[in-house]
């Protein structure tokens, strides 16, 4: 189907926050077969709502809106639905009495204001909201099935998913089928020229999307759901992968690089453990943000001063001093020491330069010494990263993990017979 | 100005990718008086961008549009302005050369697909661009100065900055100033509450903006640019820090919750470390996120496990068996023993259960204890946080922050006289 998108509220057009409920839903539709022609945005403005629906009404076959539906006297987006549907308002016992019972869960007395959120247009079907105190309704403008839902997106992404994409599948769109493969260590045009030619060869759609500083490339198949659709999108992202190489495309779905890596460290029984300068415990993070990690992570270290790397890691002190804190001898060390230290079976370390101050000579800003030191011995990387402290920070703390997870996918799987 | 935003761009209405770009524009425009009325997004549609722009600029004095601008061919937003502002195109001499110069020194050719880039609506008024390939311009459309600008952000950013407000600004439009104040700790709502009466009382607007866990608070001021509207604000800015606590209101502007702690460790030549397990190495990212960070962060420790616990902290393996690992006598002894161990005058320490397994009978997910280790003795608190795992670390990396800033504020400053 043809569908365009409203988000109301003043709050937008003021910049005050960023729309991220247009992305969800145009994502989402796009996978489920729809078009997407138009999203807009306007703001708490009673004429500007409904002329804006008509205009949208007229031309696509859905409208999903969102915003507006609150208690208070900017909420009109009720009202302008109404006007756009050339009918009046109506209040709904049944829904009052819903938002009177959670109000007084809540121990509070309900207002006039929350009242209001009762009141539909004439004709519409009510939405109900598990998540909050304000229903969303489905209505028709000009050719367009018109849905409204809250601008809160954990309200309002359950609505969606309950009642609107099922609505719109009755109307029988194609089905379709996508893998998410996720990827690091490519810039974005690279990964776009060495997959130039898997749309026409597969008959699938690609679509990227930068999480920096991961790239995600998205293989959508559509036609006929069923085991022929997936076979043709699982044949195409195994190309992908195969193009891309093992070491870029990390995992699908929502499968993280540190979860990768804890995945292979699980699988051999190992340990790990972090030993970070540069990246400040963003690989500790990282790692720690994945919910199962406490099975194979074991700690870290943070060592931002030098008498730290001595004192925490065992660095020897010739060695900073001989060859300064960035620098591989001292990576080396520092996921040595770390090994030892820890007690654990394998250890990432990182040493760098992440700016904007730092710089010398020979060592410029952007420059990151990574090292991991597994049974298999030592083994060591010099990068050179660009862009901002942050970014910099960010960029060592990923491929600190690749290397990592490279390592451990070189060391033996335990006899799994 | 009335102002509107066009963003151009398959990939935004397929929701591959959030738009941001607007919420800054607006929030920009808002800033400098202007109103922004509507936000429009369409595919790259040579047709649908000519019509939407004809749309916006019979209605609106200025459109900012970005993206659309790229050398590919599905880059149409140039023809399409120029069909908007019934013109036809003309190449541009020295923007050719400045696009062929730039991939010179990239070592790069330039393809007939880049020379596309150097062409224009006739009349239009270039506006160069430092970051990139693709030039902007001006050209009116309908009543509207419209301007056109490359969708990636860090090339837009700049020339909206530098060309579009100037240009926007001799228009004379009102004068603004604000401020942008940074609080943590308390729910928006109740922000929201205590400061109600200032918006009547100053004759400002305040806005709000979450950043998780942090909301920010703005206060604008309008009116003829100088040191009374510049006092006015000033003034409601005091009576919102005194309304909401020097605790919660911890900077102002670019200044982070880590950088307002630094700058209170730096007046009193302090040092700082980390001992961390809920937070798993976030408070140790946060703090070594700010540049200077190396004046005042000597290191930290992640001790997941409980035997790093003991062997990096030295906390008492009895304590740890007596009253679990997420208890308040074991962060007492993880900051005591950081702040000994990592030779630091301020300590800093986390446990607790991040979720969304590991919660037992009396110890929910969501339960940390913060403690902090100084001078003055070793101060704890336990706290209950809602949200998944990743809300609950970063609450707590924040409220740890928050409690050592806290503390360090007590502490006596060194005699500036």
């Amino acid at each position: 189907m043809r569908a365009a998108l409203l988000s109301v509220g003043t709050e937008l057009v003021r910049g005050e926050i960023v729309d991220t409920n247009s992305a969800y839903l145009a994502a989402r539709l796009t996978e489920e077969g729809h078009e997407v022609l138009a999203a807009d945005t306007v703001a708490d403005d009673l004429d500007r709502v409904a002329a804006t629906l008509r205009r949208l009404g007229d031309a696509h076959d859905a409208i999903v809106c969102t915003g507006g539906l609150g208690p208070t006297t900017d909420d009109l987006t009720t009202l302008a639905a109404a006007r756009a549907a050339g009918v009046g308002l109506q209040r709904d016992p049944a829904s009052l009495a819903v938002i009177r019972a959670r109000m007084e869960r809540f121990g509070r007395v309900m207002a006039d204001s929350n009242a209001k959120q009762a009141d539909f247009p004439i004709g519409a079907t009510i939405l109900p909201n598990p998540h909050g105190t304000a229903p969303g309704f489905e209505v028709r403008v000009g050719t367009a099935r018109a849905f409204f839902l809250p601008g809160v997106p954990r309200e309002m992404k359950p609505m969606f998913e309950a009642h609107v994409l099922p609505a719109l599948r009755a109307e029988g769109t194609e089905g379709s089928f996508q893998i998410r493969l996720r990827t690091f260590g490519l810039p974005e045009s690279t990964v776009n020229d060495r997959l130039a030619g898997i749309e026409g060869t597969h008959g699938v759609v690609l679509g990227y999307r930068a999480h920096f500083p991961e790239i995600e490339v998205k293989v959508l198949g559509r036609g006929a759901p069923g085991p022929a659709l997936e076979r043709q999108v699982r044949a195409a992202a195994d190309e992908v992968r195969g193009l891309l190489g093992e070491e870029v495309v990390f995992g699908e779905g929502e499968l993280t690089l540190a979860a990768a890596l804890g995945a292979e460290l699980r699988t051999r029984d190992l340990t790990i453990g972090t030993a970070e300068s540069c990246t400040g415990g963003q690989c500790a993070a990282l790692l720690t943000a994945d919910a199962g990690s406490s099975a194979y992570f074991a700690g870290g270290v943070v060592c931002y001063s030098n008498q730290l790397k001595v004192a925490l890691l065992g660095v020897p002190e010739a060695l900073l001093a001989e060859h300064g804190a960035v620098s591989e001898p001292v990576a080396r060390a520092m996921a040595a020491g770390a090994r030892q230290r820890l007690g654990v079976r394998v250890a990432v370390a990182t040493t760098g330069i992440a700016g904007p101050s730092g710089a010398t000579e020979t060592k410029p800003v952007g420059l990151v010494h990574l090292a991991v030191a597994t049974s298999a011995g030592v083994d060591a990387r010099q990068l050179g990263f660009p862009g901002s402290r942050d970014q910099v920070q960010r960029l060592a703390a990923f491929a600190a993990l690749r290397l990592a997870r490279d390592a451990v996918r070189a060391l033996p799987r335990p006899d799994l017979s």
